[in-house]
């Protein structure tokens, strides 16, 4: 008997929602403030000289390296100056000759190849002109675009981790379990996986199927721009999150997604608090946690959109009756995926043992078959 | 004309000499505290009772949340009791059947299905017995398997963020440069890139091209336990890095490395300190950075070794007449590698538009060819 409902949200729709609905930063465009490289520069260690003068021997004047000011110099007939990768060109000279084309005698070089105009040279300009564009507005940031930031005298700072809340809901969660009770596994797992996306993270105790309980955590969520729960999203009477999120008048961006499993998960904004309502079961907390936080700590990051999703062959056929996308723990073996023999969404050994979790649709998928898939973290 | 050099040590090589030169934290092994479920448990929500009466009417006693005691409840002949995911079995009940699959009609209810022993209920034990090894020593922390330590009662702490310093050296890097001098570009960004891998960074003013400079920087790290440098281990008159080293004692775990751009990367241990020595250009920087630095912070935090690679084909052959493999950037076009026109290992600018760095083995790549790339962060 399948549960399934085909109007379910597919997953990627569901994390374009959560994108689109997030604020990114103001993202700023970038011209080139100066011609890249300023001037013409050494790209190797060796000897700048004037090309037209063939192989003939050269009076070395000194040395440049990088940062030197190349005026001090006049390379004329007859003469070169020794140069480090990065230094200016002397004026005179339009070639380089490497160290290891050179036959030297005191201060006397001769190349032992034929320079040509421009060899192992960075011509001014060669990258970009003074008033290029270099990134339009709204490029998302990388460490490599903050270098080109820096480079023309914008520094960014870095921008602080965000701060992100996590408390499971449910009575069954004590530090000291009898045999129908557990202990609280989503807060740490959610906490540790938080911090490994590099959020700053405050794990909080587990809060009770109590609607007033949970109205209390989202109206006074303290200082964390994303609040993660698990559990209470569900269909059970003790399913609150839901109606209290209603009654609160919060945004619901999605609630129950095509995607086994996960299928309860919802995702809201309560004013500028952006609510992950993960399901309860371990496997579903961690797969719904790690796609939708890393998806919004991206976005209001002002970072590219993550793509957790590596592709690989499956080694064994895996078994999907229903007509939801199953997420199906695996290990990598020699580059193949390997189906563990997981019990399901509650089963955390096996999510624990697992290197990947292999993308199955819905029917299954036969040995062999090339899928996506994504790390344990 | 070739600079390389056949002994040059393979870029795997180097990363596997980096991991076994690191300490891992003490990685304990976990058993299970207790039967994985306690109890027979539920795992949807519907009723609980006994199913060799088949699909005779019950009389409902009561519910069950999760984290009930069921022992308030007895399940005789005719009776029932409802019951929500993750509550324990009561006594007498052997079987779930789903709210969708019942007729209810008061407090009596009736299944339109035939119920057999163990429907929908997660066994005691299934999933592990109490004393069973569930993870041996030396198993590489992940989130989930923390998850597994707490249910286990072993509730091991967030590891403190790893603090990593930031120096670039050249005499070249000015806050306000002439044509001949540059701003530090490195330094920003490798901030950044620690930043994003999930260390605290320090971000230090750069180094002059001095031994004595070098010296006092390395013997006084101050409270880090990486240090990442940019320039001075190539072969120029003022690549001082490695001397200083070898003055100070360090051990090199390796220097130059067959990689393009990258050749003079450098790696020693200090103490306690590690010492990552990028070269100086920013494209060897950056991929030097983000290959060494994520391998060392997941060593030292005891995480799995992370695989940067991922693996598409070539929209377009890309030259590479070195003996050294090449790091390409390349824009990612509906799931194909497009080369960029880059300018080599200075090129910021390209790699700032760059979506992932390709492979290119030595003598280059056809169209269409297959190969690893890693994405720019």
């Amino acid at each position: 008997m399948s549960c399934d409902h085909p109007d379910l949200l597919p997953l990627d729709e569901a994390l374009q929602r959560l994108w689109n609905a997030l604020p990114a930063p103001d993202l700023p465009g970038l011209r080139a403030e100066r011609d890249d490289p300023a001037t013409d520069r050494a790209s190797m260690d060796g000897v700048a000289l004037k090309a037209s003068e063939g192989r003939a021997s050269r009076r070395v004047l000194g040395t440049l390296y990088a940062g030197s000011d190349p005026a001090v110099f006049a390379v004329a007939p007859g003469t070169a100056v020794r140069i480090m990768t990065g230094a200016a060109l002397p004026p005179g000279a339009d070639a380089i000759v490497p160290v290891e084309a050179l036959a030297t005698d005191g201060d006397t070089v001769r190349p032992q190849v034929d320079p040509k105009v421009g060899d192992h040279v960075r011509r001014q300009g060669e990258q970009a002109r003074a008033g290029d564009q270099l990134l339009p507005a709204g490029t998302p940031l990388s460490a490599a675009r903050l270098a080109l930031f820096a480079q023309e005298g914008q520094l960014l700072p870095l921008r602080p981790r965000l701060r992100v809340g996590v408390a499971s809901t449910g009575n069954e969660l004590v530090p000291h379990p009898a045999s129908h009770q557990i202990r609280d596994s989503n807060g740490p797992m959610l906490a540790a996986l938080a911090h490994t996306l590099g959020a700053d993270v405050d794990l909080r105790s587990a809060l009770p199927d109590e609607p007033a309980a949970l109205a209390a955590a989202l109206q006074n969520p303290g200082d964390i721009r994303i609040l993660l729960t698990s559990g209470g999203v569900s269909m059970g009477d003790h399913d609150h999150l839901p109606g209290v999120l209603k009654d609160l008048g919060a945004t619901i961006l999605f609630h129950k997604i095509r995607l086994k499993p996960g299928k309860p998960m919802l995702a809201a904004l309560l004013g500028d608090l952006l609510l992950l309502g993960l399901p309860g079961n371990p496997v579903s907390a961690y797969v719904n946690g790690l796609l939708f936080l890393s998806l919004a700590l991206a976005r209001l990051e002002g970072r590219a959109a993550p793509d957790p999703w590596r592709r690989a062959r499956l080694a064994a056929a895996v078994r999907n009756k229903g007509d939801r996308p199953l997420l199906h723990p695996c290990r990598l073996v020699e580059g193949r995926l390997e189906p563990l023999p997981g019990k399901g969404s509650a089963d955390l050994v096996t999510l624990a043992r697992a290197d990947a979790l292999a993308w199955i649709d819905a029917g299954g998928l036969e040995a062999g078959t090339k899928t996506r898939w994504m790390p344990v973290v």
